[in-house]
């Protein structure tokens, strides 16, 4: 049974910039997912903000393996409640790519605890991603490094937590560095970051970026079912105990009482 | 010039409850309190859920060096701008020990980003805090392990990201065990979960807990002055790049102009 | 194809004290690989300390997957050539399982560069495994718990670095917990650690045991094929650099010359 | 009372070298000492490898805070037993400080487990050193980035463990990057890798760098006092364990033993 990837884009740029309408006249959504859909083992669909809720119902988002997400400049217009949803969903055990300015979006810093700033500049400049650990299932199929003629430059201090790994580096031109490539596990969930995609330039439509988004959807694929009740908070009774002990002292709930929260 | 270490109390069941009010009259943040402000090099005040702004107003915060935090049946009356207040702090550097209950509370599960559920019992029955790394600063002064005749029950999975270091865990009467010291960073903010304290026990006259507790708030102190625009995502122009760069290819963004968030 | 399992195993207690050979009459090695070869995608066989070369010449392991260590009384007699080709071995790719007492083998020592001490006792006592991540693959097919009748226990400080995951956290009827599952990762190298194994108690017939070891072998297999050269430090000279440089200042070495190692 | 800093050196190429000799007359170790000494905190020594036992007997291990380690041509010449007392050191608290070329150095190898291989070009080029955390101890006083007119360049992969902190990423001229500072918790002792100083340029004599290394002395200074027996393995005999237990099952040591290593 193949791997259900779902591509999500606020699809904003792609209507009302030419630049990017050029490059990708059906949405980077689309090129995305059509990328991906070339492999057997992956079976990809899109869903983009202007949708009925976001096309990311539950149903939905229940039967997706992996989301991709694409968001820039329409952060705020995507809903709280569906934030929600997509962050349950990752613990329960979807995993998760956030592309490139999607280290804005709300399910990012959401699933981070951190302002997820940086430092950037549009100017085209190259930007060369050095592989951290050449055995990482993410960046089998490329060279030491890949390289990007243009690319916008993002920056250290990168505001995120220490990552589970450090997969890619990048250098720009420019002077700076930025760690581009970032793995995390959050609840069942698998997390990568991958920085590369500004809208301007034809990031994905270059073959090792394109390799890395197939291998990442691979990596962040978690084949256990999911964790449908990983936010409870059960009561275990004394009397369900895996040892045996007998009650005593105060006590501030009645028997039988859900907890607070 | 002494720690500013500020103890944040819900305060309902000291004033609801028989015996957690026998406990802790004056509530449980003025016990801690109390007790941290034995210490020369700490210098500690309260605030409580009534108080106008839940006592947290932006100036009271920001002369915070290290925030206490004590909720358990309220959390969801915490009001959203001031979990944003408190979370923002964290991230410029302000630490934060988070007790017991807490781990439901919103500004917690904010900088965690996962549901930081467990399971629970209450028996009073015995529990025993392992310290893993007895060379930590926050276990000095205690021996092996801290006994506790009477405790409430947290076991795993506890639901949040691999800690930075794992400080205690726990062995239950019942059968159970928990990860009951755990330290994070976020930005510049140094943060310790703390398991102990369930307010119908007299977990917080216990010497050996009173001990972490002070330990805890030096660990968390951050010397250094508040990383004030830690959220802040600044432009990098061309041609203030390190290194000389010609700008080149579409651009989204106009000189000068703001990202978008 | 199946992925080459290893089992090793100094093999002396089951030869020269009666109630482990009862328990293993063929040598926990053959016990383990029984299991293993059950399933139809791993391919399990053999080796011990008496053998030549303790039966790992290097043809050996480098067709090895995925290597499981049992040792305990004879950590001494492993010959230090042996240990760096194993360790060399996991820095290139293999996966490397160490059993229980194997905490205190020479790989495990070397691979984490800390003491791997630890506190225990032998007296039969009941262990209870509780899963801290139940989404984790080499968790799945058991229970919350793994509950062990009789075992010997290990107690904390256990003197590891710091996991990248902890996987299970053991309980002991005598009061003790200890980190009885962890991941490593070492260069391209999968490392887990496993408690359980006592030779004096029937543990690796127990189902839920069996089903965590076949569990981690297939977690531990990195597919990728072996990084060979992974302790080279090649030179990059300057006209090989990624941008154009112009060599300049005092230097150390020849052009062409090896770095100092 | 100070911070004991002892700085090592293997003092080869300032004896050999020209070029080395007019950067440092009296040797890497004088120049760094001189630095740390002008602070009132910390009081700092040198120990070379020509010494006896290197400089380092027990005693005066037993007397160091913080270890400062540089090596580079002679790494194989560092007795073993001398290593093996260093680590034994750093595992009971002392702090070390590895600087440049010490990645190949015995004692690093030992403590990381992995192979601390890398890239390397001796061009004199252009290097440039980005605080990944600017609120982190260690990079206090100094800006964003610290520029450095002419490195070696060091470039990725990096052998080296997942660190607790990953504290400077460097971009270098040529087109790499490198994680140049990086922090590891091995045991009670900190230990600090530290990228720049190539000896045939003026590193060390650069304030920044002098102010880096004295930031890393305090931070690796661990006040608790040495954990002596951090490698032994007690046994924990049935009448002492924290919980009244009946032992039962056979058993491979006898009452009072020691265990196997």
């Amino acid at each position: 049974m193949a791997i259900r990837a779902l591509v999500w884009n606020e699809f904003f740029h792609e209507r009302h910039n030419d630049v990017v309408r050029d490059l990708y006249p059906d949405g980077i959504h689309a090129t995305i997912a059509g990328v991906l859909s070339c492999e057997d083992d992956i079976e990809a669909t899109t869903a983009t903000l202007p949708e009925d809720e976001h096309g990311l119902p539950q149903a939905r988002l229940d039967a997706t393996d992996v989301l991709l997400w694409w968001g820039h400049k329409m952060h705020r217009d995507v809903d709280d409640a569906i934030v929600e949803r997509v962050t349950e969903r990752v613990h329960q055990g979807m995993g998760l790519i956030v592309l490139h300015s999607g280290h804005f979006s709300k399910p990012f810093k959401r699933l981070m605890g951190t302002p997820c700033s940086l430092r950037w500049r549009e100017a085209g400049e190259r930007e060369r991603l050095w592989a951290v650990n050449r055995s990482h299932p993410i960046v089998q199929g490329i060279g030491p490094s890949i390289e990007l003629p243009n690319a916008e430059m993002y920056g250290e201090p990168f505001l995120v937590p220490e990552p589970m790994e450090t997969v890619f580096i990048s250098w720009f031109e420019g002077g700076e560095v930025f760690r581009s490539g970032l793995t995390y596990q959050r609840g069942a969930g698998k997390i990568f970051y991958f920085r590369p995609g500004h809208e301007t330039y034809p990031i994905y439509q270059n073959p090792d970026i394109q390799r890395v988004l197939i291998n990442a959807v691979r990596w962040a694929y978690n084949p256990v079912s999911a964790w449908r009740d990983v936010s409870a908070a059960p009561n275990v009774p004394a009397d369900k105990a895996p040892e045996r002990i007998k009650p005593r002292g105060g006590s501030l709930h009645k028997p039988g009482e859900d907890g607070y929260r």
